[in-house]
């Protein structure tokens, strides 16, 4: 396969596409931001009597739950049927799964009442939501011992969906094809929100291009390449982060298209 | 009209007014800080059983809509009405207005309810409140056939208030007198947060300003003129916003007299 | 006494301990980064259903009452009883104390009912806390007349807890001993979140030190040379707060041992 990152980045900063999140509330702005410097137009709204309209204005939905409650699932479940019904891309970023029981029951309830097009974690997350046994440790990856992309396949052949695993290498997989993303940098795990970020990302350029995998390839690519070029000018996590919302703005197609470094695996 | 914007920024930062918000929880932090870089004292308070109280001890308070919940509307209604019995100035920012049904209900259940004194928006969102048939895309402008000001003059006659339209160039009037202000940056346009800060500062402003038309005015003079200050030296989105706060924070009298650009239009 | 405040700060980083919170919504990013940059791993979590699993797996809670509900209180007691039976530290920020009868209420309902370790308040809240008749502007400190140590020391042997009063000098008492730590800058009252960030670092270092006088002043002295550190380069409120996140990640233990400035004082 292959994968246009820089014409797909081009395409997201013409067609604008809104994307409607229900996220966390620790790093819901850095989630609207990253969108929004990517040229995109982000919204959040959570009220139940509103998601279902929200969701079917946007071209993506991107759900997290972070800071999940009840009352908060709920309005989840109804702004995917919306997205569901409108045929967009919902992505579910499955922070802190496995953290406690609540939590894991909730993500399972979210899998099971809607269709998810996009399961994001880190490596211990998705193995949990496999159904691995594995312990988190709050909402930092653990290392996982099995082989992660056998355990991405299998789930997002289960779930028929596309599963993604962030890490040092990030792991894409509908199941048949797979493919890391070896950009990034180690600064991205030493502040809050690049996780919660890369999902808003994947929803947007999702938002662009029907091809899951591509889409979030090229969204990790993107996003990816503008921490390297951010950790560069940067002395530490706090001016990182300020750094890479410059670097996504000013991301230039020759920039994109020389410095990433994904590998397609044959399953 | 002459608006003194520099005296009334040292009146901001001498008699550091309590400003009390009941905001969107994406841009919470942005609201409270500018407030905070200006000078002045905010404090973001909710709950039921305090808003009364809080918006008593306030000298102004400024509601948005961004995130609404019913629950939340109910807050901001009892706020409201404290504020309203105190007679401290209170301002509604219509973030998002037409982009659902809830959305409209509930903004002109305020409107309906308490008295609002400034009610700041983008084109879309003032047309929307105005009763002109415009389609919001998310939180984000969309042109505005009709002519701005006059729309915002109606507006504001009819509901017996203040009335600011952000965009290019900001349109401040009280249905007699129209000002536009011609300061700020293109690059406020990619960052979220700027124009809930917008609403911030018109408070924090009206809360040492008894006119208000030129205690918007002069707030929204002095954080665009920050705005250009940051421009200048940020290189991007993200470091733009926080040399934002360092400008607002170091603005000074002379700068302001200098850079301001307003004109005000025969109604 | 003695405290090591770099040997503490390197056990931070060693044991990387989770810090639950369920803390202010405005600053709730500002205090999971701070944690994070610390080389700790904060986890956010409010869900009744969640909330004493997740104190379960931490090593320490920071409760804050900044925007406050009594549902969220309510969750604040949960949690605070599980991490009472586990006997981890748990942290109680009392932002905004004596604003209104509703908070102070609820100050006391969670001081009452289960057992706080750690009481931090500027010296209003403080003053408020410990049955003073002080007036708080918002959530910003006013002037107390009375003795701050005196005042600070009789409620930590009346709640049997330390007591951390922030201001240009913290006191931390745990009513026996008393100690003031002299290093920060001013810039730090001009920007929003600097005072829940310190709730989080003590909760950070409680995590990791059991003698809870000494973890409060190591915390306290690791943070505000780092604000010493970002306050010499940057700008402004907006870019201090970036290089304070930087300036904590970077912190060597020399600098930590080289610029401490704290005083014991003989109860």
């Amino acid at each position: 396969m292959r994968v246009d990152a820089s014409d797909l980045l081009e395409r997201v900063r013409t067609q604008k596409p809104v994307v409607h999140h229900l996220t966390n509330w620790v790093t819901t702005y850095d989630c609207a931001n990253v969108v929004k410097v990517f040229g995109a137009s982000p919204v959040m709204a959570h009220a139940m009597e509103e998601v279902a309209d929200m969701a079917g204005i946007a071209s993506a939905l991107v759900l997290n739950i972070g800071t999940l409650t009840s009352d908060f699932v709920d309005a989840m479940k109804l702004a995917a049927k919306s997205a569901n019904r409108k045929d967009i891309p919902v992505v579910l970023d499955a922070c802190g799964a496995g953290a406690t029981k609540f939590r894991d029951e909730k993500c399972f309830e979210i899998l099971d009442e809607v269709k998810i097009d996009i399961i994001k974690g880190n490596a211990s997350e998705i193995a949990r939501i496999a159904g691995e046994d594995v312990k988190t440790k709050g909402v930092d990856a653990t290392e996982v011992e099995k082989d992660l992309v056998q355990v991405a396949s299998g789930l997002a052949r289960r779930r028929e969906c596309t599963v993604v695993v962030t890490g040092p290498e990030d792991i894409v997989t509908d199941g048949k094809r797979a493919v890391l993303v070896k950009n990034g940098h180690p600064m991205m795990a030493s502040v809050v929100g690049t996780g919660c970020m890369a999902a808003s990302v994947i929803g947007t350029f999702a938002a662009a291009e029907k091809d899951l995998v591509s889409a979030s390839v090229a969204g990790l690519i993107c996003y990816e390449i503008a921490a390297e070029m951010a950790a560069r000018f940067s002395k530490g996590p706090g001016t990182f982060k300020l750094m890479l919302f410059d670097a996504v703005f000013n991301l230039d197609a020759e920039s994109v298209n020389r410095m990433q470094k994904i590998e397609v695996i044959d399953n």
